[in-house]
């Protein structure tokens, strides 16, 4: 820690250094393929496009500076100005005819493509949803269907991409071969545990690495109602997508971009830098925030009181989205929730710090992306007058940090890969 | 785990571990005293008193023979016969007119010993309420106001023990007191994370190692509303208990007996015996258990797939008691629910085993301890033709780990020390 001057400055510069690290204005320079002798044609789906198509022109501009032109999707609400490419809004998590509009226009901008012409696939969490477009023989509303079957079933993410890609005309690497013979360059954005690039958005541009057999077992695993139809689509050879052997996928490539898993290891870098040792818990922890504060802060408590699993000095990292079930009219969001809950677990406790916050820079229906709690945070919520429980139970977190000057406000980053989690144990 | 036939064995024998260690019957003679010259007399309260009591007489027969006698109190409908002492009877969590009599009986009981007698007082976790017996100028009200007023301010038990001790006629080293000049030795079972004997049902026997100041300090911190009385008490230096340098102490001694601590440091011992390296993630997770079983879930998956925070075959063990929040009218305990929600987690990996069980042996209403799961348990009950999200949903676990033979029933085990989690991730 001889670099740093306070807990609160050096989780600060850890949260800094994970967002950094998934900023596309920041590094798609890293990514950017060489240009083509033909044209580049910019495609994409998912919930980050936006800033991701922007930041791809910026640098192609400065690095490149041949034409491009595209079509990209992302959801209602979340598009912004590109300067050559045409920007798609469509329905996310339930996909909508605006999607299938949204999936032929990319197809169709990559057809009829030369092996000397350029695609670069932009790709983030919510394609799937984004783009929809059924195989044939099915209709949307059998993809709609699927859809809905799919969230009700609890199968993780992966399980739900590997039966959507053997149902699509776009998913599993068939918006690649449409490309063919064109080279194709996929950048990721991944929100899935792991970071499997056939997984991410269903994979458009990624050869898959199964068959339709595995969207069946999962079916019969998770016991899915699915329609006729697609149950008879799914039973025949043209479910099956294309395989990596596929040698109109021979000229594809793809590059995980940006995750939650890259950004903790920045900040787990970062740290480390600053000669505290780090472990990382995971970058997927979900479930209802203020309870998973409380495992972390046993964890945490654990770690002050007998030094183990670790010992300390000790930086816990985790990623993930946990959610809020709302109960008050409190303002506040999950990371504010998940303090408030573990500045009531680790009150009156020296030497633990806590830092967390949403990567895009708000947490929730405020300014703020977080706050910073340690063992003191609680009583002092007390002393400014305010019950930190009833705020707790009122969803109201944010107050009780707002009262005690704890929030964390960077503003809005123009990224995200969810939570940022640290817990400094400095013993 | 060459000594080790399967999975669900190895966490099998782990578990056996962990319970032996807290077995009052296995382990008592351990930590019998030498007979004295004169009179041996037993005290005790909590909610284990009729196990330690009845494995203490037992063993004490056989290693020493000398006559015993003595009075223990316990919780209603959890006295057992013993031979040598009478078994008292109170209220527990708040107390009640039968636990004062009991403090009283305790009191008298070790009152005009001489140097020759020897005190053994067994102390388990709810002594605190089992012997209230206010301070001088105090009342039962007045005490049972201060344990509610305690029991809603969600201080930590330390600091509620902190407060209880400073109103009290019996707590906070004041029996050790009245025992003198009787040597007194106390066998201790921890419920208190960190297992600091004074904190032990209030520490009876246990010096205190603050004054009448911290007790304030709580007061204030948590803005607890106390009767007139009680705070005129703790603002004279009669509230001070007695401190470690006081002489009437000084042949006092204590050992912890048991705790959720070292039942897990026993099953450690047993899995790193086997060859598999262990950690303890916490001896005092609390919280919902269904949410509780998502974090570990997640980092079980990390180690799993990218092997971090530690590198496979690995076991994670914890403690504590989490909490199911009934919303269904199904059949299962808190560990049966941790584990139905953990199956849904890790469903579909391969190299995730879990053995969560209560280590008396009764996991809620049912004859089963807890259950086994891997990442074929989910799929299991589905092919059972059971959804088991919604027999989550119903705090139904049970019936879900009985239709697929996942119950884990080794009977009650005559001892408690609250839960035991066990994940083994072989990879």
């Amino acid at each position: 820690m001889s670099k740093i001057d306070t807990p609160n400055q050096f989780l600060t510069t850890l949260f800094n250094a994970a967002v950094d690290a998934a900023d596309p204005a920041k590094i798609i320079s890293d990514y950017l393929p060489s240009a083509p002798k033909g044209r580049t044609i910019v495609i994409g789906a998912g919930k980050a496009l936006s800033q991701m198509g922007k930041a791809f022109e910026d640098a192609w501009a400065i690095e490149r500076g041949t034409p491009l032109e595209g079509v990209i999707v992302t959801r209602y609400d979340y598009a912004c100005e590109c300067k050559n490419f045409e920007v798609l809004e469509a329905a996310h998590p339930v996909p909508d005819e605006a999607g299938l509009v949204g999936a032929k226009r990319l197809i169709d901008a990559v057809s009829n493509l030369t092996p000397d012409d350029l695609v670069v696939a932009l790709i983030s969490g919510g394609g799937s949803s984004l783009l929809p477009y059924p195989a044939d023989g099915l209709t949307l509303a059998d993809e709609i269907a699927v859809n809905e079957a799919l969230l009700a079933s609890g199968a993780p993410i992966s399980a739900m991409n590997t039966v959507r890609k053997h149902i699509s005309s776009i998913k599993g690497g068939r918006l690649a071969v449409a490309a063919y013979p064109a080279k194709v360059v996929s950048l990721l954005v991944s929100d899935i545990p792991g970071d499997h690039p056939q997984f991410i958005a269903s994979g458009p541009t990624v050869a898959d690495e199964g068959t339709r057999y595995d969207a069946l077992a999962i079916i019969f695993q998770y016991e899915m109602k699915l329609p006729d139809a697609v149950m008879a689509h799914i039973q025949s050879d043209a479910a099956n997508a294309p395989l990596p052997d596929d040698e109109k996928l021979a000229r594809a490539e793809h590059h995980i971009f940006a995750s939650a898993s890259k950004s903790l290891e920045a900040a787990q870098k970062c740290a480390e830098e600053a000669g505290i040792e780090t472990h990382i818990l995971s970058d997927a922890i979900e479930g209802e925030a203020r309870e998973a504060a409380r495992t972390q802060a046993a964890i945490a408590k654990e770690i002050l009181l007998r030094d183990r699993p670790f010992k300390k000095p000790i930086l816990l990292l985790s990623g993930g989205a946990t959610t809020v079930t709302l109960k008050g009219n409190g303002k506040g969001g999950r990371n504010t929730e998940f303090l408030l809950s573990f500045a009531l677990e680790i009150s009156g406790e020296t030497g633990i710090h806590s830092l967390c916050a949403d990567t895009d820079g708000i947490d929730g229906s405020e300014d703020n992306a977080g706050a910073f709690v340690n063992g003191d945070t609680a009583s002092k919520i007390r002393q400014a007058g305010l019950d930190p429980i009833a705020y707790l139970q009122n969803n109201d977190a944010w107050t009780a940090f707002e009262k005690v000057d704890a929030l964390f406000i960077p503003g809005p980053t123009g990224t995200n890969v969810n939570d940022f989690r640290a817990i400094f144990i400095s013993g």
